[in-house]
């Protein structure tokens, strides 16, 4: 029983499916997909919740989600550990995942106001009055990586709004989404407002061509995003809004400051949740010389020092998995690629048992035409710069612009980088994957279409309606010229 | 020489085109129109333009775009005149059209602030930094019947938040985007920083298609906007934003108070601008029984009082003619298309001479598939109801939902109308057609891809980026699990 559609817990009718872990290959979690029909019955089980949940008074709809953060709260351990489970993440960072869920309520509550929500005024005898109104339907497609905070992004928003929901979890962590659904059921969210189907790309296809949604709100890969925005082209009725990866510069000056506190801040950036963040570090211009080769011999000293391992060993490691044997693969794939086209590794990423990979670092100065591709793992490139200026120019060479970082104590070499980089999160002497929850959060380009999600995803949970009222009907003094009453 | 390109006017090299008074047929303005090669020098242009555009400080930016304010006000007489002569709308509507061109400037101003901006905090050590940043080169397409005023609520936030512009006004209005271009650079902008191009469909699409545009802000048709919605399709790195029409229900409910106020209500909402008003009510929901006969009488002897006639005539008429020949006749087909499906009209729209139509209304009650098209001009249809929850499920029967209205002094029939209409310009007894300048404005379904314009112009033309910043790297006391230094 993994699908819940209307408020009844069903089987999925079609092919089967499980959820594997991905230190040590045990099916955690099995079930079948939802079919085509099944993803319809939910749409439209969304469909029949909305006019209700809709006119309930915000209040109303605020209790139940503060309900749903208590019982993340009091269950965040195991939630935890699901986490851990289907992702391989070590179990330190899924409780910090954990924590974000139930964190956003606040976040997300304080948006509505901020960014939507209603206001009113009297101007010469009219009542101005701005409220906000929710879309519909909305289809919520989650990624693996954080498959509980990410998609929890696009949800909060949605029902705070007075949206109805149809959710479909990454076909990787399965197993999460059911969990999490499970505390919105016990929250006493009513039947059907939101909807959880599981499935991969063709309940996905199901979802996202149903002509009873009125919107798809997806956080996954730009390639994915892409096919979405194609496939909803000639709707713009149809809100769609993509969350998609990053190809992210971290700039190293010559005035980097303290030598360790640098090399931990590029650790962090590049390695945190073994590569697996969109706003991972992949790409790191050096300056040429004895300060960037000295951040280099250290920064390989200190990866190789870092613990790779399952997510519940002790000690804790920093890094687990790749999400599956075939990410695993694709990691090793683009190494050879870039040492094929003349890149040197300074540390070689490597495939261990199951699906990990050890971080791998490959100075790829010597590629003229270094592919502007998204490796979403452990594996980051170097490239040695000479002058901020070309630093900059180099960084900015990238069809995406999600994340981007300076690392510098010159407060002048920072008003150059704000300046001119082209990025969504641009941070200063703090790892990349580092962003404020009260902050919008994405970035233009391949990154996105520019419906930043975080604190701005309020805005596109609701459309604005402008009022002007009055009492009764007016028969001004003066009528407008050419009207005889 | 009617190109503006890099800060020069030079010719368009392409066919002829011509600006034909639609009242009286007299050819005002003539030119040819700009080839693709010259929209690709336009968008070069702007492209050029655009670093150092978006270097300068908000309040340098500001001042050009106050001056250009002042120069509107004190050239809006002719302003009023030129658009009074390319569209046929009266004088003392063009006017009101030139006072709107100039207060969107304050108004903008406060929205930037208000909906962009920059913010900072301090949150543990860290800097916590929004910032927003312009997009890049924005083409911006103009409608024909506010061809000041519509433009201009697309370009003066995007040169606000340091975009650079590519301006096609629409092939019936060129002069007024001329006469609007001149004053921008009387008001001291940079070359390069507004291009205008001057064409129709063809060169419509060389702009659109131009790989050199980070985005299109277009106010116009559903069928245009859908086009450029398949033409943007997986290039979600785009910005579009598409303002499009309505098939607008006006409801008046049997407690609609005082008669003549409330026949004076409807002639304003439905034939302001001969009907060529996206918020215009195009349909028209009376009730049943003596009440609302009373309403239809006197809005048929009323209807007939309106003096149509041509902008400068004097008395001063209500109407002008419609924008063409051709725009007249596609409402006297639309109105005969009714009449054969079974409309009873009250009021014949008839042609008179050059493009004006007399207004009409026709009773469609009977006609069971009532078709959901938008007839862009003075042509209401009427339907009668029984009971406001029908009339309610009836208004929002359409794709589009922009504007809809309620006339009653029954407030719990306002609360049920606010709750169940789908529209963004919802009033009360005031006209469809009056927004707040200050509120946002469009709506859902076919009416636009939710990035409504007005107040929330803001929004669409910068991108959040947010920060975290700290003076220098920090090693923390404890380090991250699994890492060693």
């Amino acid at each position: 029983m993994t699908q819940w559609i209307a408020g009844q817990w069903v089987e999925g009718l079609g092919a089967a499916i499980e959820s594997i872990t991905p230190y040590s290959g045990e099916v955690v979690w099995q079930s079948h997909c939802a079919t085509k029909p099944q993803v319809e019955e939910a749409v439209l089980a969304a469909r029949s919740a909305f006019l209700s949940w809709k006119k309930q008074s915000f209040a109303e709809r605020e209790a139940i989600i503060l309900r749903f953060a208590d019982l993340v709260k009091a269950n965040s351990e195991q939630l935890a550990e699901v986490i851990a489970k289907e992702t391989g993440k070590p179990l330190w960072e899924t409780r910090t995942e954990a924590a974000a869920v139930a964190g956003k309520i606040a976040l997300s509550i304080r948006a509505y106001h901020q960014r939507t929500g209603e206001s009113q005024r009297e101007v010469a005898g009219n009542q101005v009055v701005l409220r906000h109104r929710p879309l519909g339907v909305l289809a919520v497609f989650g990624p693996y990586n954080f498959p509980a905070h990410l998609p929890n992004g696009h949800i909060v928003p949605a029902l705070l709004a007075g949206n109805t929901v149809v959710f479909k979890p990454s076909e990787q962590t399965p197993w999460t989404g059911e969990i999490v659904m499970k505390l919105w059921q016990r929250a006493g969210l009513p039947n059907g407002v939101i909807n959880l189907v599981q499935g991969a790309k063709e309940t996905g296809i199901a979802l996202a061509e149903s002509k009873g949604i009125d919107g798809l709100l997806f956080t996954g890969s730009a390639n994915t995003g892409q096919l979405l925005h194609r496939q909803f082209a000639g709707q713009p009725e149809k809100m769609l809004a993509l969350e998609m990866g990053g190809n992210n510069p971290m700039v190293i000056s010559e005035h980097y400051g303290e030598l360790d506190a640098t090399v931990y801040t590029i650790i962090q950036s590049a390695f945190i949740s073994a590569g697996q963040r969109c706003t991972c570090a992949r790409r790191l211009y050096v300056p040429f010389g004895d300060k960037g080769d000295q951040l280099l011999v250290r920064l390989v000293e200190a990866t190789y020092q870092i613990k790779v391992d399952q997510p519940f060993a002790e000690p804790a490691p920093f890094m687990g998995p790749q999400i599956s044997q075939v990410a695993a693969q694709a990691i090793i794939t683009a190494q050879k690629a870039l040492q094929s086209l003349g890149g040197e590794s300074l540390i070689e990423a490597k495939v261990a048992k199951a699906a990990f990979v050890t971080p791998g670092i490959i100075d790829v100065t010597a590629i003229e035409q270094l592919p502007d591709e998204e490796y979403f793992g452990p594996l980051l490139q170097v490239v040695r710069y000479q002058g901020l200026e070309q630093a900059v120019a180099l960084a900015n060479e990238t069809r995406f612009g999600l994340s981007a970082g300076l690392v510098s104590t010159e407060d002048r070499e920072w008003d150059y980088f704000v300046e001119h980089i082209r990025a969504g999160i641009v941070n200063r002497n703090r790892q990349l994957t580092g962003a404020s929850g009260d902050a919008p959060f994405g970035g233009p380009g391949a990154s996105g279409n520019l419906r930043p999600s975080a604190f701005y995803a309020a805005d596109y949970c609701a459309y604005p309606m402008a009022s002007m009222e009055g009492a009764q009907t007016l028969l001004p003094e003066t009528l407008t010229p050419g009207i005889t009453m």
